[in-house]
């Protein structure tokens, strides 16, 4: 019993915090592997039921998932909780368990309380893959950016990352801090005060945007406009994007090495001028395409024996 | 055309009212058979096509259908009343008799309107299967249950069960009365006045609490909190479970042999104490499993020739 | 890449303004072709994946492509607006590219921005399918309705038809208006003065409802009830059943040669009296069934090498 928990702990990606540099670079090997082959579909996974469980909305990244599970040949069930009981008071753990019950063999979920998936994960007998749990971890963005950076660079090692935006509410900025921090990158934040983040301030430091431009890898963070709006935070998005944005003009200026990258979706001249989204130096639509064998490679990683 | 008309009947699932002991027990032996299956997917239904049609929200029923479905080898299509063109007016019966032209081979619906469903297997030439309809039927949850029901206690002549709450607007109450009493099980009632259904109590009597509790199976109904807020009907939630719930005190005092069930989601510390809901006597979550096998039975049985 | 990127014009059907007869005749033959196959699924797309990538909700459109797409052994990936990052304010520029960089092979698109898809098609490099842009062209609904009249009539040269109703704002007349007449078919229009769409004018005349009613194919349009509340252009839904319906009355006056059609979903007894939605003459269910072989062979086209 104890060792199935183990195993079970050994397949599922609750975040990046913890996992070792050996599993990460296994992940982002079996990830080049999985984009090396012509076969789009390869069913090592054939028979075996994967549910997508999003307790928050999201596009990009439940369809990444399943285009990753489909391409191995899972059977996919989508649920979320938009358009189910969750609305008439079901729990999110009672909802785990009860697609648990009906026999699916590994869950993708995302949701928006902190500490609930680990607690989740405990409680039942498959493996959980995190598909982002609020402001906590995103691991497999994370490892998908990681993986971009080492198909532009070689390797991780010793590369300067920024990681620009709203750090404080970013699970995205959470899980590169740590992965890349672990496979000997460094990173460094920039930030109005407001969204700064406290208790990481003793992990990376906080920088300038003129600084943090002369890194080799820029990543900009998604502004939640919705979030800041009306709180006397920013007095505009405008204001935001002169002061923190990746504009044309800086984007002008990056060292032509430099990569621009962002985990989308992206306010368009807000966090990123329109016309740098698809900048040669942006890897933006990269990432996405990335996120694929990324996830293949998490899946896979979920389900072995 | 009589006799495609009847045979169309033999395969349709409307509700257990009608369905002969024998039909019942078939159910109940091929959810056995599928149940001791090891393959995951067994395709006898490969290449045939299932739309889930769901005119009332349903986390738990869908699911439990798609996988029944896909474990069978069935395409499914998934039609959700939230997502589509009834918003705009498009009646249930057009919305049917359009799945219908393209080419479905059967159809699982749940809609609240009671009546339209016998209307509707009148004028399809598909076999439907009713996940739900109204407060008249829920063949698959009573099926499931007992099914449970038989795993436990070996057979279900002479068993008797309690179904306590509000037996006036539930359908599982319906379909296990209907059942349970086929196959010679004795049922009982236990509600307050305003949750009654007059027009059963010839069928089975209302008990008091106490004697509810003293039945083989104690089956207790979700309370439709949104219908009764504010009606006066009751003073509240906590004065619901102090009378009718089962709580950690009434629990610790059944017989060792009863078993707890719910057709879920549970009202946690309503109908049942938090603590229970995964007590040893519980069989909430061993229900949930119990549906994958009966709905393959169910979509078996609809498929056949 | 200029040779690729006619290649891809090819595959993509955006509308039928701009289509050969001999491309539509291909389209009507496949379609023959496919409804002729006794096999339920005939996998030519297996391993391929297509998006239903829906911007603006439809029941009917995205499940008949659903449909074709799975008999034709693809595997399908829906993507919905109202369940996703749309909302909070994803472009569906953006969407698109996003679907497109994780690996889809084809996308199949509803809109109501007009004029975008074009510019999509410019910039994607996968085909693109119209399932309805605005009130600019819904191809394939078109095309079914061409598929049902030759189905009909044996050939659509010489044929009549009258399209009545909200001219103004249907992307299904326009469809069906450049289609039939490059096929040699004589289209008349009749709307009331508030529904007339002025740049259709010079192609095709409006005649009053009587002389409408003496075509080979009386097609009925939707009314968009919903546009048109309390707009003072119609006094009630009642009043254009009398003066542009279909109603029971004009059905009985009908030539036993003529066919009734619509594009459903029906307003019954706003355009189409109920009694004459299933009328001998009417082929409204019909068309929704011969929307699955013309889907097949658009998606067919839309993956050819």
């Amino acid at each position: 019993m104890a060792m199935a928990a183990s195993a079970l702990r050994e397949r599922s990606l609750l975040g990046l915090k913890h996992l070792s540099s050996a599993e990460i670079n296994w992940i982002l090997d079996r990830a080049a592997y999985w984009e090396g082959q012509t076969e789009k579909v390869i069913p090592i996974l054939k028979d075996r039921f994967i549910s997508n469980m999003f307790f928050e909305n999201s596009t990009r990244t439940r369809f990444s998932f399943e285009m990753a599970e489909k391409r191995l040949g899972a059977e996919v069930l989508n649920f979320t909780a938009s358009s189910s009981s969750v609305e008439k008071g079901e729990s999110i753990y009672d909802t785990v368990r009860t697609l648990e019950s009906m026999g699916i063999d590994a869950g993708v979920i995302r949701l928006k309380p902190i500490g609930l998936l680990e607690e989740l994960a405990e409680k039942v007998s498959i493996p959980l893959v995190n598909a982002g749990d609020g402001n906590n971890e995103h691991p497999t963005q994370a490892l998908l950016d990681l993986y971009t950076m080492k198909q532009h660079f070689g390797e991780l090692k010793g590369l300067k990352v920024s990681i620009i935006g709203d750090i404080k509410h970013s699970r995205v900025a959470r899980s590169n801090l740590w992965a890349l921090q672990k496979l000997g990158a460094q990173v460094k934040f920039c930030a109005p005060v407001s969204m700064r983040a406290p208790e990481l301030e003793r992990h990376a430091p906080y920088v300038s945007i003129d600084e943090a431009m002369c890194s080799d890898v820029v990543m900009m963070l998604r502004v939640q406009l919705e979030r800041h709006a009306g709180a006397g935070i920013m007095s505009s998005a405008e204001e935001y994007r002169l002061n923190y944005g990746m504009t044309e003009e800086r984007a002008g200026r990056l060292s032509p090495h430099v990569i621009i990258m962002h985990p989308a979706p992206v306010n368009r001249n807000v966090e990123i001028d329109d016309s740098v989204v698809e900048h040669f130096q942006s890897r933006i639509f990269k990432q996405m395409e990335n996120g694929v064998p990324i996830r293949m490679a998490v899946m896979e990683r979920a389900m072995r024996h």
